[in-house]
């Protein structure tokens, strides 16, 4: 089925201090913000934070497998990393089409992390993709 | 020292297809376009591209850990992915600082992916950060 503006699809989530290993590993961010905790002691945080670009890998999961899903070609990505994320805290992505050109085949959808427990957005962001079937 | 506006710094990097696998299972994104040469071959891109995030990964990397470096705190990030990556191929990143705002420690750094070989950039974006020693 295709795409129509207004659609949303949500998805619950969590990464592990594993996953923050794994990706400064694979991606050579080693900010210590993340790995170390005595580092991160001393900054605003108090605790290590997630790799921002970890949390909001989300959007790559769930667009190019889901919403749309196998066949997503990505165009464009803007993020806004509004609050720190944290490891083994449960987020919800709540994902909403907003434009749509049938013509070309693309489209945006917004994206919103929020923690679970307090409702805070973490981070928001338009995702802007290319599906020959979908849109 | 201080960022200045005009700045740069260039750092050549590339990725396996071991890169682009840890990649798909750390973050979820298992599209086929990524991992599967024959679904791939049916693509405009006829082979395998890496995900753009894990392409994009350089500027969480270079802005982590480099320029400025530790101590960056993530605040935005816009991408254009406008040509596909591939894997084992040179690529280079160049950052630019854009804009500084001093009282606020905040400032913009473009950065721009080109492939080495043909001097094509691949991906562009600004990353907007927090620094409160650099900036």
């Amino acid at each position: 089925m295709k795409l129509s503006i207004g659609d949303t699809y949500e998805y619950e989530f969590r990464f592990s201090q594993d996953d923050v290993i794994a990706f400064a590993q694979l991606t050579g961010d080693d900010n210590p913000l993340h790995l170390d905790p005595d580092y991160a002691a001393t900054t605003p945080f108090k605790r290590p934070i997630i790799h921002g670009m970890l949390g909001a890998s989300v959007f790559t999961k769930i667009i190019g497998t889901r919403f749309p899903g196998y066949g997503s070609i990505y165009v464009g990505q803007t993020f806004q990393f509004l609050r720190p994320m944290f490891v083994d805290t449960d987020y919800k992505v709540k994902f909403t089409v907003q434009s749509l050109n049938p013509e070309k085949h693309t489209g945006e959808i917004l994206g919103e992390v929020f923690d679970v427990t307090t409702g805070k957005i973490t981070t928001k962001g338009v995702a802007t993709l290319m599906h020959k079937e979908k849109i």
